[in-house]
């Protein structure tokens, strides 16, 4: 009995691991999302830095983007169009109030990164997604791929950023 | 004389990427802080990310912390305290509206990384720091440490947060 419940407890922390943005890092998530079939990359928490951002509004959310290897030296080398092969994801969590921090300072001023609230994929296929700007977009919630009417909405909101090959994000220094 | 312009246009520019924390990815600013004898480490902005801030009020800044290979470790391991020779960057930039981004969305709502303003270095050396918790500290500008009046004030702003090894940065998920 005690070796069941220990089996339980072990399986709901691992549970509760890969409630992140529901694959963690160096996992995968199997199911694609709907019209590109773009899959959560496997490792990608392990990336390297873009940028972050915050969005106000409706959102109130910090987020960062990481790179693979071949979207980090494209960003360092100022390279566009992004090179095939290229992924982006953007990590999407709640702002919440840092406690801590803010009782240093005295009043609230320090945001954190909060719960995950979705993640984004973009991956760089000029044939593939040639419809598409050459890109294949991802929308996952913990893990698992929004519907289609969603992923319909990626590209024309990505469109006016053709200058920079349809894509928002710059490298921070 | 156009070979000599080429040449101070590429110094120019090859000045222009280094100034960014100063240090550039892999590139190592030889200064230590004062105190504490910190470096700016090579490579940090290769390094795995730990989580993003954004500091309202006076700062208004985003910020994201970066950590070495035994940093992530012990974060995604939950272990306390942190081993020796951990380290953790924290890099600020100023918090910038993004044009394109809020010409999307009709509305400024979306900040994102402006221009560095400085970064900060947490190094675990439990006998070398044993006096500050465990902790050497250093704030670099343009890539060259602030006086030793200011790195005075970073272990007394990290004291209450003993609990977390005197870090204030949750790790993400």
């Amino acid at each position: 009995m005690r070796r069941i419940a220990l089996f339980l407890v072990v399986a709901g922390t691992a549970a509760g691991v890969i409630a992140s943005f529901a694959a963690g890092a160096g996992r995968a998530d199997d199911q694609a999302a709907p019209i590109f079939g773009v899959k959560i990359p496997p490792g990608y928490r392990d990336w390297k830095l873009i940028s972050v951002t915050h969005e106000e509004g409706d959102f109130n959310q910090l987020r960062a983007q990481l790179g693979n290897d071949i979207a980090i030296k494209a960003y360092r080398e100022g390279k566009l169009p992004f090179p095939d092969g290229t992924i982006i994801v953007a990590l999407h969590w709640t702002r919440v109030p840092s406690e801590e921090d803010n009782k240093v300072f005295g009043r609230v001023q320090a945001f954190v990164a909060g719960s995950p609230v979705n993640m984004q994929v973009m991956v760089k296929d000029s044939k593939k997604y040639a419809a598409t700007g050459g890109w294949g977009f991802g929308d996952f919630k913990d893990g698992k791929p929004s519907d289609e009417a969603m992923h319909k909405t990626c590209f024309p909101c990505h469109e006016p950023a053709k200058d920079q090959d349809f894509v928002y994000t710059r490298y921070a220094p």
